[in-house]
């Protein structure tokens, strides 16, 4: 994750025309020896063993948080207190309490005009862009059903148990950490809040994995592997959530559909430069499910700073993009669609614990219930 | 379905070697007038308006009963104990009173070497029946994850309220036609039964419908025009369930995913000749999903009974060889992969009643308590 | 073929409403004992090993020649001075010298009311019905560029020298036997002829295969395994073409994409039930390719004949329909889309000529100078 | 270009370990305004009007050449005689004139350790990458076709005549464009050379443009919107090559496909991640095209370099890992794979040339032919 907001950052300042130019000030993580060879090749000027360092630095003006799940809440309240903008990875929080309380946080910052956000780096594949603008426009009619899927497959008997098997640091697997993503699309894309999870079930395939630090040993692992669950929309939409670290052959499979009275969108991140969208109720000579290609330069959000039509772009740009966004908002203007900030993090957490109680309890949880 | 079921015997007489040559001997319909017409068609000797002629005539060795789910009962049961074989459309019947009655009614039936047969035509695509071989011989390891959708447009605002439609008729709406075929399917490749229903959905999007016979009045809908579920199967896999009847854009769009320990299958019926297997686990250098066009004669199931290879075959041919297999078994060999009688029907029947008991409840529903 | 067109003209008889009922009267082949067995299992009332019996017997109407290439022009010639309606496999002649006379046979009984159609299959997949449509109506403005191909795995070193690979008998390999469908199908969708062959290469990849009475011994192969040629049509449209018998992978590859000013259309067989469209020219926020299933009762050529909307068709159903079409034109109906007779076959035999020359003379040759 | 280049010498820095470390010196264009912002934004330490300025200045080690193809020649030669690498865009040159001479300034500065490079970005897809290991290994046996296409839509009759459609500056349109990419891949994943065109077809469809100065006027386009040529390679296989401007709805279609006796392979770079994969000859019961998604850091070319499993790269990835290979050439080590100089450009040069000559003469062109 480093790796990818330093590229995201440099990468931004390169290609989009922004009045602010993003300076690699400091970079902080705990292993002093890797980090002076991180921060060399990536072009931060400092470096920290302490995150505190940032918070306490009148030079910063952004902290970008890509810690463990459980090392967000600290640095993120500390700086937001500070009146620092901070961009936080997702989920939000290991737990419910530590993501309210980075929400009042960002709430009491906001007031001063502090800026909080979430990686959800997916809403910026310019796929993802273009189903948002059709389905604010209404393309789809009345959204019926969604269907979201985020599986992979690296989970396996042998993977270490390394902290995202952790529950104390993670919080949860697969659903946290995938599940959040569809979790997000589909309420970016529906504009609309989950009212309901009617069921679920979070399982832990592989309760024993091998100890990072000595292959023989084996640690308890006590998050799910697979995670799937059952919502409706407070519009009606009913929705489905698939997320797996167990899904042999699906590598990063994360997949969206949207069924509507009058249309239909699909996206498979695998594909990520195509959106498929099927236009008007199905019947008629020609109707079809059409495959758009998102790279054309003058039609797709932030393609345009990109390459001619057709020349794809990857996983990386969507890190690109939500930066170009973030310093479009720190310099005063609209990102292209909506950043999620803490406040609506908040309410992708606020799903994942419906789910994690309907599991545990065996029954549908109100989101009503979960504050 | 009455044009399907006679195409099936007439073509499995022709294409299939087999001791037994099927006779289409009698249909019956409620409808005199459309009946001759039909029975000209597909070259029925005889035609009746009640089902009973056929229970009484004893030159009728088998019964073929595709009329509306809460018109299978009666005609089994007595066509059974009449010692007459019976081959029943999906599902097997319309409430789990009926079913039991039926399973039971088949059961007595079968002491006397009598069949039942339940027309789970999918099974029967040479692409499934390449994905049953596989799984049996232990090509994906252990199961962890099944995903299953049949998704339909034909049910949206304007679509009649016809018997699919009426709770009283067809016991519920997209779930027992769509999902049903997929519980089978799931079962039938696991070779494992559902233990646990974790959670439902089953929504009504349209309870109004346009009345057939005055397209200017309405009349209710009270079945289920989207169904979602999710299962847990006794050997521990975890299941998603979804049908739909408002999914713009997807035609007949029934889909399979098996997720194994050592590898992964996967199945589209709209690209029907083809099964997606993803061999061993993911990682190293040529892993990836292969796309089987399972049309081999020399190597596929019922193949060898058509075409040259990539001569692709349609939805027509599942019946086919499914009344093939049918005839496997009446002339006493084993059919090429097992046919579903009513006592497996039967745990189908079950759990799509423990998902409508989840939905309704808001609760898991344990299949020991569904009997 | 004997099983496709014998299955063809009794489906055609059941699904298609017709006046005229085809009967099955006497099927003609060389080995006597295959013959009974045949006509038995497919309900041919009379058999002989002579096709000169139903070119005698006046009860016959029709004769069907689906005999080796070098065995088309006798009977086709004797059965049209007879009178009688000839439908033939394609491709219409093994030499353009045979094409000629059967294409003069076919002038003179035409005055007569004698029809000869030939079985270009392909044109009577939906799909390619659709096609056809799109183009007449101009959906695709001026076409610029047609790519053809029809690939094929099956011909590897190991596989015996039959008929197809002796040039006396089958006039050329890969070429006539699948660059002729490819010929057919540009020819019948753009409504235009080829007016020059601008290159062309034809190889002979296993001049010697195993002799099918001893598979000890090798036979010499003197036809093309693969064969492809550049062409332009009278019209402007540039094209290329490219059959293959050692196509490893391609099962029955047989595919074509059209490219217009307004538009584009691409069609691949393995996946039949499909016709891509791109309608409009590119570029646009929507723009991008359509997957059109042709599979609508109401909306697709032929397919109110079949099954319910995405209950897809396979191989035997091209054959069907065009049974079904020529039955609409015994009775004195129009076609759904044109059939192709000798007069039209002859057009492509000549583009097969040509393409043989262009190869052997390492040069271009003008469809002008085949006659 | 300049954008992609620029990128590509910045990233490789970033993610690939080098001894070398690309220092962005000066950049060079004929417009002095857009020129200093294009410096300031990508970079560049100066900027200058005239090539030669960068010949000229001794700290300068690498002259990148983005020109129009008739600015190709006299930098290249200048530079490598001055004795700094190079890399060229491609095709190496307008005439084969200019590409001789250039190949032979790189011979002569060889001999003094100086190194020359084209730009064929698309060898550097992983997925080419791997096709190419594949290849060499003889996972194919004997390859016997290949089919190549490039496929653009962006030449409709609006656009404007740009130096791309002049002959005197390009040499040709799509055919040196497209074209040689494509020729380039071939003889790169084959490891052989062509040598017959048996045919080829050039056409100007659209041979007035707008007046990019005025759009009012129209200019004399005299280059090919579409060519499409066939050929042999010395060892046997057989080719086919079509490029197109006017190919309406394929945005970027670069597509190869290669069949051997023993197995098969398949790109398109619009799904650039992908390789398709037919293991073996077909047939058997789970024979199929493996879909290969080549991300996987432990096993495919360069990816290590890049992010974990399936997060997918895009363009301009290409460019930078050819930019990283280049470093590793210039520091001593061997590129991942075989990077093209101008006597491998050469090559390329003289099969594009030989086509023009088969298409213009209407006759087949031997390569010995060409020099």
């Amino acid at each position: 994750m480093g790796r990818a907001h330093s590229n995201a950052w440099r990468q931004a300042g390169r290609f989009f025309a922004s009045p602010l130019t993003p300076v690699l000030h400091t970079v902080a993580a705990r292993d002093a020896d890797s980090l002076a060879k991180f921060a060399a090749q990536w072009g931060w000027a400092q470096h920290s063993t302490r995150w505190q360092t940032l918070v306490e630095d009148p030079d910063v003006g952004l902290l970008d948080i890509g810690t463990p799940n459980d090392v967000h809440e600290a640095p993120a309240v500390d700086a937001l207190a500070a009146g620092k903008h901070v961009a936080c990875e997702k989920p939000l929080a290991h737990t419910l309490d530590a993501a309210r309380s980075m929400r009042d946080a960002a709430k009491r910052a906001a007031r001063k005009g502090v800026h909080s956000f979430v990686w959800f780096n997916y809403r910026r594949c310019p796929a993802v862009g273009l189903a948002y603008q059709l389905l604010r426009e209404g393309k789809l009619g009345t959204v019926h059903e969604v269907r979201a899927r985020y599986l992979q497959a690296w989970g396996g008997a042998d993977t270490p148990r390394v902290w995202r098997f952790q529950k104390s640091r993670a919080g949860s697997g697969a659903h946290g950490d995938l599940n959040a993503h569809m979790i997000d699309m589909a309420r970016f894309l529906l504009g609309d809040e989950i009212a309901e999870v009617h069921g679920a079930v979070a399982r832990t395939v592989h309760p024993q994995r091998p100890d990072p630090s000595n292959p023989r040993k084996t640690l308890r692992s006590d998050v799910d592997d697979i995670c799937s669950f059952l919502a409706s929309f407070a519009g009606g939409a009913t929705a489905s959530f698939e997320a797996s670290r167990v899904a042999t052959g699906e590598l990063n499979d994360n997949g969206l559909a949207v069924y509507g009275s009058d249309g239909a969108l699909r996206f498979d991140f695998e594909d990520m430069n195509v959106l498929w969208f099927h236009e008007g109720a199905s019947g008629g000579r020609t109707s079809g499910w059409k495959r758009i290609l998102a790279t054309s330069p003058d039609h797709h959000p932030w393609v345009d700073a990109w390459w001619p039509d057709a020349h794809v772009l990857g996983y990386e740009h969507g890190f690109a993009n939500m930066a170009a966004d973030i310093l479009r908002v720190l310099s005063g203007r609209d990102p292209i669609v909506p950043l999620p900030d803490f406040a609506d993090a908040w309410e992708t957490q606020r799903v994942l614990e419906a789910a994690l109680r309907a599991a545990k309890d065996r029954k549908a949880v109100r989101l009503s219930a979960v504050r």
